[in-house]
């Protein structure tokens, strides 16, 4: 089936039932960013890969709305769909409903299948559009009857991980969580999220490409915890752990049942963005519901000793992989066929050689010259480009490890770089700098480290359309919440033992991106009469090129950090290279 | 009557009417943040005179909720009262309510004034304590029967203002009003705050101290416009000219009666935090109630032509009264006796000699020394210090013009600073420059500014407990919405037009105070392919001392900007200054 012919079988379903428009989220009945192949609807039906996004779809029109990251990416795949790009003013808002209000009559009806609409969203649907009038369908599903061998539910193994990784057993983290749950004084507790049920567990398993998570839910009491999950895709030995800990396994189509059957005048408490709305529909009308961020992306988010140890030693596996990377990348520029795919298999081969190493934390983004200006490219056998002695080339890519996550970008000169790529590759070393040294006082919030970040940007009158970071997990989903720094109002604090990427960028569609990531911890910097001062240890360990620097328009303690810091990757790194890598870093990381 | 035979009178009718806890905040029923005399029910009650602050009597505590700005004034007001200071963690949050979850049981009921709590408040307190199974009596208004010779409604004349200084009519505000109106599909629209109803009818009055605003509501139709107030306040002429642009004049009081009477199955537009819970129970039952910001609250805050230029103008009168000021202080300290209260009552002086002076739009702050560590310090006959050629002194002051509301800060060396009082000083001046000379992208809102602010100061472990900034009247309140600089997530955006103060500060209790204070117009900066970027125009003029700038911590930029701003005062301020005086600010204002 083409995807015009989809449509226009969405498009008769809808008819028949009288519905006006159709929503096709991007997600799974757990909310997820990234989906097992079953969920990839928005996919299937329009053939836009990216990893955000929403198909809203009426009798003439069909539109995804996404973010900047995608115009580009979106604008191409597109192309002959039937499906128009809508640019979203702000990442991730749901700025489709507005456009569905202002063009749906009295009476029209908006279908969606409630397994793939987080609870607020449905319940921002119904504030937003029935005061007009219009009804919500929940339960449609129009691509199941025309998507011919939809993928199965994943089946991939599951396994658990010990205390020397996770620094807290399950018993501790159920503890930690059942008293969150007595102060919002919720009998039962409804996880949905895979990443937190991955760290409440310590389990891991391969059900999402690149994020080491197992489909599954659970439901919590001060006494019980049930496990909803694939049984099968745990070793005996695992599963009898489990139990020896007090976990009553269920298979994972049972949580429908049990939510329905809560006893009636009980609380449950959920997280109304992870969870979805189908669930939420089942539970009985007496049972009092709690809406907050779940305790344990909360608790996940402040990582602890063993998970911080963890994570440096990671770092600098993950920066030897990253260091021989780029050495091999300039011994053979210009003398062997070097292209973005070749590229993205010989970073992934680098770390392949690392201990403890699982596999990529996400699809790397190798972007030469203007690829580097899609600042969520993806290369493909049609796209790919051979790199030359010349030019931005933009390495954005990161590791699974059993000792923790990565996720780092640099760019490097090829060559003859303009006045131009020299300067917006300063500018954004400034901003990553200033955001990623910031001092700020306990109670900060990443849209503040967002602004700090920005500032040397904007006096430039530069920005990017991105957010500057995100949360990142340990051995767990490179993107992770609840921080986020971005200059959405998101009231959540950057609290000691957070690990945040700092990543500003300048884009140029058709001529270079440019984009520097680091990961930082948030440590403890000073405390007076004025605050609590806390600022950012910078966990990875990789050299900064200083090629295209403008070292005029650094600041002396740009500049200083900037030194400091290279210098520290050869220190840190150095013990694990040979002779001729090293001399290879020192020579590239001399003080500027 | 003593405050603790206060505090005993009103738990006396708590127990009567068995009421666990109740709540007097400091409002008026048009959610007022200065309050005509009969409202001060917060300083009759307790003798706290600040401007922000909630009271809370249970049986067996009574606690005032203010914030840093009051910490040290209200721990000496409260003295001897029976009530408590509770330091609020964020201005202006209404943290006593989870304070009540905490410690009320299932059953107990909560009361106050209708009047005196917004729509917001009081559905914010039913969500947070129903559940709980707490009860809320909205009409208890126990200040009432032991308040003897409670202040009568102001009285004050009212007048209308001409185009000349307002820029538009009456009848061209009304129509975007009416537009605004029909894209929420709203019939009726309910205005309570004062500003806004001073802005929307180009009329200005004095029933409250400092803040030329007239008591009145309105209620306004695509077709009608009717004006509750004491119309007897204004002039003959006004009243015609009024009723001759369509207004329809009623009596104060009618308003509650218009409400009531509003037709069945119609919609009325409000604004959730400036207006009285009380008008809105009044409401029928299945009149649709459409809650957010006022549309007349966005509008003044865009300030049109004629009144920046009439501020413009008026910086330049409101300069030269503050440049005196600081020259006869030179003159003058040491020889004369200069205190606290004198120094006010001259800066009005000064004021006074300008042309349309009408009065302060703020009572004035003179801090010496400690003092000026109390960031809304007021002198009083107790507290007054006198002033020696020694130390730091803070002033912050302000005039109402018919052309224009002034906000200044300056804070001046009289001799002999400290090492630290020079480093604080020239921190505080980086923040001022660098908020107010930023340069953001459209969109930015009011916390990304604040960010940009502090981080001078977050660099050397230093902050400040109040906002960066407010929005400023046109010949109207000194504190102006929606927009505001601070660190909560406010989704203002700051636009073109907007009058915003920037004023960060630095506070050692005991010690010294500091906050530098500019009021800055949103302009346009350039538009490029990355964004349309706006900046600031400083429109304050006065001169920024230099006596205390440690210049080798300023950036190049900062001393640039430093020497040309204080520069562009000599020039602006020049023409209006006698020989002496403009010799002796060209010294002052001697490039550094």
């Amino acid at each position: 089936m083409t995807y015009p012919d989809k449509l226009m079988a969405i498009r008769s379903q809808m008819k028949g039932e009288g519905v006006s428009a159709y929503i096709i989220p991007s997600a799974d009945p757990h909310i997820s960013e990234y989906l097992p192949d079953r969920y990839k609807c928005i996919e299937f039906a329009s053939g836009f890969t990216g990893s955000a996004g929403t198909l809203v779809i009426t009798e003439d029109f069909a539109g995804l709305w996404t973010d900047a990251r995608y115009f580009v990416q979106a604008k191409e795949q597109l192309n002959d769909t039937g499906f128009e790009l809508v640019p979203l003013q702000t990442q991730h808002a749901p700025e489709y409903i507005s456009w569905l209000a202002d063009r749906l009559p009295e009476g029209a009806t908006v279908a969606f299948d409630a397994k793939l609409i987080s609870v607020g969203l449905a319940q921002l649907l119904e504030a937003q559009l029935s005061p007009l009038g219009i009804q919500l369908r929940t339960d449609r599903d129009y691509l199941e009857p025309i998507w011919q061998n939809r993928p199965a539910l994943p089946t991939a193994p599951a396994f658990l991980i010990g205390e020397e990784l996770t620094g807290e057993s399950l018993g501790s983290k159920l503890e930690r969580l059942r008293a969150a749950l007595k102060k919002q004084r919720a009998d039962y507790h409804l996880i949905s999220s895979l990443d937190d049920l991955a760290w409440l567990f310590n389990m891991r398993g391969a059900d999402v490409k690149c994020n080491p998570v197992v489909l599954s839910f659970a439901l919590i009491t001060q006494e019980t915890a049930m496990l909803f999950i694939n049984t099968a895709k745990f070793s005996p030995e695992d599963q009898q752990k489990l139990l020896t800990a007090g976990v009553e396994l269920e298979t994972y189509d049972l949580v429908e049942k049990a939510i329905a059957a809560l006893p009636d005048n009980t609380s449950i408490f959920i997280d109304p963005k992870r969870t979805c709305y189908a669930l939420y529909k089942q539970l009985p009308k007496s049972v009092r519901v709690v809406q907050d961020t779940n305790p344990t992306t909360l608790f996940k988010a402040v990582k602890n000793e063993a998970e911080v140890a963890n994570t440096r030693s990671t770092m600098i596996k993950d920066g030897v992989a990253l260091t021989r990377f780029f050495k091999w990348l300039e011994d053979n520029i210009g003398k062997t066929k070097i292209t973005e795919l070749s590229v993205a298999d010989k970073v992934r081969a680098f770390r392949a050689e690392q201990e403890d190493f699982v596999g990529e934390s996400f699809d790397t983004i190798a972007g030469y010259k203007a690829h580097g200006a899609l600042p969520h490219y993806r290369v493909t056998e049609e796209s790919d480009a051979e790199l030359q002695p010349d030019g931005l080339f933009l390495l954005d890519s990161g590791g699974q490890y059993h000792t923790g996550t990565t996720d780092i970008t640099r760019v490097v000169s090829l060559g003859n770089l303009t006045e131009e790529e020299s300067l917006d590759y300063t500018l954004v070393l400034k901003g990553m700098i200033d955001g990623a040294t910031a001092r700020f006082p306990k109670g900060t919030r990443g849209y503040q480290i967002d602004a700090i970040t920005r500032k040397p940007l904007w006096d430039y009158a530069r920005n990017y359309g991105h957010g500057t970071g995100h949360g990142v997990g340990f051995f767990l989903n490179v993107h992770e919440g609840p921080q986020v720094l971005n200059p959405s109002p998101m009231p959540v604090d950057i609290e000691l033992g957070m690990i945040t990427s700092v990543e500003p960028g300048i884009y140029r569609p058709g001529k270079h991106g440019i984009r520097i990531e680091n990961l930082v911890l948030t440590v403890p910097a000073e405390t007076n009469d004025f605050a609590e001062f806390y600022t950012f240890e910078h966990l990875t360990l990789a050299l900064i090129d200083t090629a295209p620097v403008k070292k005029e328009l650094l600041e002396a303690h740009q500049i200083k950090w900037l030194n400091a810091y290279n210098q520290q990757v050869v220190e840190k790194l150095g013990p694990h290279l040979n002779e001729e890598e090293l001399a290879w870093l020192k020579e590239k990381a001399k003080a500027i």
